[in-house]
């Protein structure tokens, strides 16, 4: 696995790979490595001649408030784990090298980043979007891959690769989960013995909220929100960001068309915000 | 020379040629074309194995009181004039192919975006970054040309691509002008001959500001501009929109440490909108 800190030397690489006529799969990543991402690079070696991962910690992404410092960065163990896997490629540039000191251009998708994630964490999907856009750029890869467990993510990136005609093709795989059906996150590392006991309510409500729906297709949104409320609320420690049902394509409020029902949720767990979602189609 | 409306089309044509090792040059246009874009097109096949031309009047980077209906679409003489000149590739997009009905992510440069012709007409160049990000997606070329009369233009996209990391090489060409000095723009053919005669008092005042420049490097640029202001004023007809004497790397405020002067300016003539500039070093 080459290791690679600046962007002139990945662009060299990618040059000979493009050049070779090799399909070039990319993960992009943000460290602290878990079986998700693991699922996202066995994928693309599955599908491509070259896997690259990136691994950066972008700051554009992180609210004023939140976990930009503290977010883990165990980057021995993660490129042990990328050796392990056959990655050909591991980006690691620097935030100097992502943001020039007069860095001045943002890529921003305006619907499908509103609600949800959107609405409580403002100009956290600018910095995806950019991030990500750059990353397209100096990767150059034919298929790019997201986790399911950040639905709305996956989503501002597919309708950003279409609105700007990214040359790109992006893959969402299905979210890991832990033996008691929390989705891995990285972010899971925060979480002591209490916190991690009660976060276990987030993969269950979005059970029982499934369960609803498949039981009555035309449900309203707002008794399966309660009933999830009344779960999570009932676990002290727990606090609710937001609990959302909507039409997983527009992540527009419901309508009779909606042919894939999401519901997606951002929940406090001690002072660690996780995330979550299902989609049940209405079929 | 290939004509193509769709951006299927033109991946598959520029795919081949990328796996030929070719190199691609790109001039994007709005076509009514003339010698300036001509020119761009000469550099373009002087520098590269394939050419490709885009002509596309972009609404996004007009105003809701801006000329785009009226916008002059000579389109069989552009296709002539392209033939001329060995064009390996016209892609000729729609409005729909370009921005689908819930098309929703933009391009922004929010620095150099902002005084001169971004204060005028306010969301122009985040228009143009978007259409010109897209079109890099889908031409992907090597090496693309921009006419020196839009410097500020120049000036966003060359940030664009370094921000947000294109791998692009942007050329900027001399500004290409009428026997009369009056840069050549495709809004010329708005001027009846009233206006032309006023018009030709927009390179004048350049050239005065320059000389002026010259002879003191230090001058005060207010001075500059009270007496490019006096000589446009003289001309009944003609109403500055502004002009502006500023670090040309920069567009802010003139420094001591300032290598390149710009002056630009943006005149009504009638009631058509010029602009035009030049650049001053101060070595």
């Amino acid at each position: 696995m080459e290791i690679v800190r600046d962007i002139v030397a990945v662009r060299k690489i990618i040059g000979q790979i493009k050049k070779d006529g090799l399909k070039c799969g990319f993960v992009p990543t943000m460290g602290a490595l878990h079986e998700g991402h693991l699922s996202l690079v066995r994928q693309a070696k599955n599908d491509c001649d070259f896997v690259a991962v990136s691994i950066f910690v972008n700051p554009a992404q992180f609210g004023p408030r939140e976990d930009l410092t503290r977010y883990p960065r165990p980057i021995k163990r993660d490129v042990n784990l990328l050796k392990k896997e056959k990655t050909d490629l591991l980006f690691l540039p620097t935030a100097k090298t992502m943001y020039p000191p007069d860095f001045s251009t943002w890529v921003q998708e305006t619907v499908l980043s509103r609600p949800l994630c959107g609405a409580m964490r403002p100009g956290h999907f600018k910095g995806v979007a950019t991030v990500v856009a750059k990353l397209f750029n100096i990767v150059q890869p034919d298929i790019a891959y997201f986790g399911a467990k950040d639905f709305q993510q996956a989503q501002v990136i597919k309708r950003m690769v279409r609105d700007l005609d990214f040359p790109v093709q992006i893959k969402v795989v299905p979210t890991v989960r832990d033996t008691d059906a929390l989705a891995l996150s990285s972010r899971n590392a925060y979480l002591n013995a209490a916190d991690r006991d009660n976060a276990r309510v987030i993969p269950y409500s979005l059970d029982v909220a499934k369960r609803m729906i498949l039981q009555n297709r035309h449900v309203r949104p707002a008794r399966v929100i309660a009933a999830m409320k009344k779960l999570i609320q009932a676990r002290k420690g727990s606090r609710i960001d937001y609990i959302s049902i909507c039409d997983a394509d527009t992540l527009g409020p419901l309508e009779r068309s909606s042919v894939k029902i999401l519901v997606a949720l951002a929940v406090f767990a001690g002072k660690t915000r996780l995330i979550d979602n299902v989609v049940v189609g209405r079929g």
